[in-house]
């Protein structure tokens, strides 16, 4: 499979400061939400090829639908793991960035 | 006429029946969306490896929100395509099913 980046930034952000967003924390779902990832990238290819070949836009629009609902199960996935493995230490070390940060996350993946 | 895919078999459909559900219409913006998809694609393996390096949740949700909002935005495209070129043949010919079957992967995609 052909990588096909561009958000140049992110991508070299990933490098210079790999271990800075780095909790250090086990996430107990970590694996899950990597496969999870995994299917949904295989289902978005399939996605991509049924475009190529001229399939029912009606049919598209119903598989994309059903790779975002992936995508949405498996931020509540990462969002609980996070509520229990991250926000709590957060909230005992009085680290109100990361509570702040996950404020603003939610923000972003819920609206 | 041709059987309705399944979803679990739409791969092995997919080469079996590769034109069955074209309408044959040009999609102005097929190439569009491919090259959306495949954006999409690439920045979900970006994800996916911000996942295993162990990259803070936050980080990781805000991405997930940018691909499932690209998703969205690859969807509109599809659906207003649709709408010019096929929906447009569809009333001329009286085809109900094909407006039965847009109404229903509307109701699906926008839920």
């Amino acid at each position: 499979m052909e990588e096909h980046i561009h958000h140049d930034d992110a991508h070299e952000h990933m490098h210079t400061h790999g271990n800075a967003h780095s909790h250090g924390h086990v996430h107990e779902n970590q694996k899950a939400v990597v496969n999870r990832l995994a299917r949904a990238i295989g289902h978005l290819e399939k996605v991509k090829r049924m475009v190529e070949e001229g399939y029912d836009c009606s049919e598209v629009l119903v598989q994309l639908a059903a790779v975002r609902s992936a995508l949405d199960n498996t931020g509540k996935v990462i969002l609980k793991d996070h509520i229990r493995h991250c926000m709590v230490d957060a909230v005992i070390g009085g680290d109100e960035d990361a509570i702040d940060d996950l404020c603003l996350s939610i923000d972003k993946f819920m609206k």
